[in-house]
């Protein structure tokens, strides 16, 4: 695990507020996605094929995101200038979570970053951490359907290090799982009591 | 197109209220979620693919649901007994839905109807269409959760009608765009105003 500061990466810190989501629920919806022991397992493997090209995949999806206004308006100020400060303090922290995704083990304090990261796509603490005069939310529409191209990019990466078909296809699906478990998890503050 | 009453089946009726979704705002979807003409044409081929195996995916995904009790629920009165009716019902949907994925144009009417299907998974609508007395609503996380399974399910029956690995992959990622945007769309009445 790279050990350099990232700004406004506080996994783990206590002073983060616990997730209300509980560990039975997250095996519920580890069921809904399929997510087993295999999928942790191919993710750690997904974690050492990644580790050094994860500024290429941030490369890819901040060009992705690049391309597009309505994407970039979510880093950018409310009269639409991108903030190159945000965007790279940003990129630091995804960086870490695709090695976390791959390496973490999905407990407690997970849970609680997983919240952490939701509510920081919302309202109540979007900007927050780097201080900056942002849009003060990311729809969560967009939100799910970063799904796609947060999975699908990915594969390409996957495949580069000399795996075979059989152990790629493994650790694309894990990844899958995983990144579609933690949009369910971020949708939480979005949504009406009761209805989440 | 099967030609079939579906009970329930609502796509295209004057009574529907129209979903409060615009086009341009679709369109913006389909660019985060990477959905191209190409796209919907490998879902047109995945329709004729799809066609004769409805059934069999079907079977697949009630298999999936009957095994898991926090999703058997959701087709459950609120003690937790199944409703077979209710769960014949929506299987005939269900059948349809996977091919107005592939076949319908995503226009105002598409759009009218992701609403009402939206609405049916939750308090306000659920139970609604079949006069059933199931639990009043299926929390957004688990929706959010099934783009997995159903998505991933789908990929062998695409694979089994000799087309090319290009082909089948471009009707597999069309399939995860497709759903994905959807789920996206379903997530609209569980929100909080202004932060969908």
């Amino acid at each position: 695990m790279q050990k350099t500061m990232v700004p406004g990466y506080a996994y783990g810190s206590a002073e983060l507020p616990r997730s209300p989501v509980g560990l039975e629920e997250l095996d519920r919806l580890k069921a809904t996605v399929m997510f087993t022991r295999d999928d942790a397992e191919a993710l750690r493997l997904a974690g050492d094929v990644l580790e050094d090209q994860v500024e290429d995949v941030l490369d890819v999806w901040y060009g992705f995101v690049a391309d597009h206004p309505h994407l970039l308006a979510y880093f950018s100020t409310p009269d639409g200038q991108p903030i190159q400060a945000y965007l790279d303090r940003a990129r630091q922290r995804f960086g870490r979570w695709i090695l976390d995704t791959c390496r973490r083990p999905y407990d407690r304090s997970w849970l609680d970053y997983q919240e952490e990261i939701a509510l920081r796509h919302t309202h109540e603490k979007k900007n927050t951490a780097d201080g900056v005069d942002s849009v003060d939310n990311i729809p969560l529409r967009h939100v799910i359907a970063f799904i796609y191209p947060i999975t699908a990019t990915v594969r390409p990466f996957l495949a580069r290090k000399g795996h075979s078909a059989e152990q790629v296809e493994a650790m694309y699906q894990a990844w899958f799982k995983a990144v579609t478990l933690q949009v369910a998890l971020w949708s939480r503050p979005y949504v009406r009591d009761g209805d989440w």
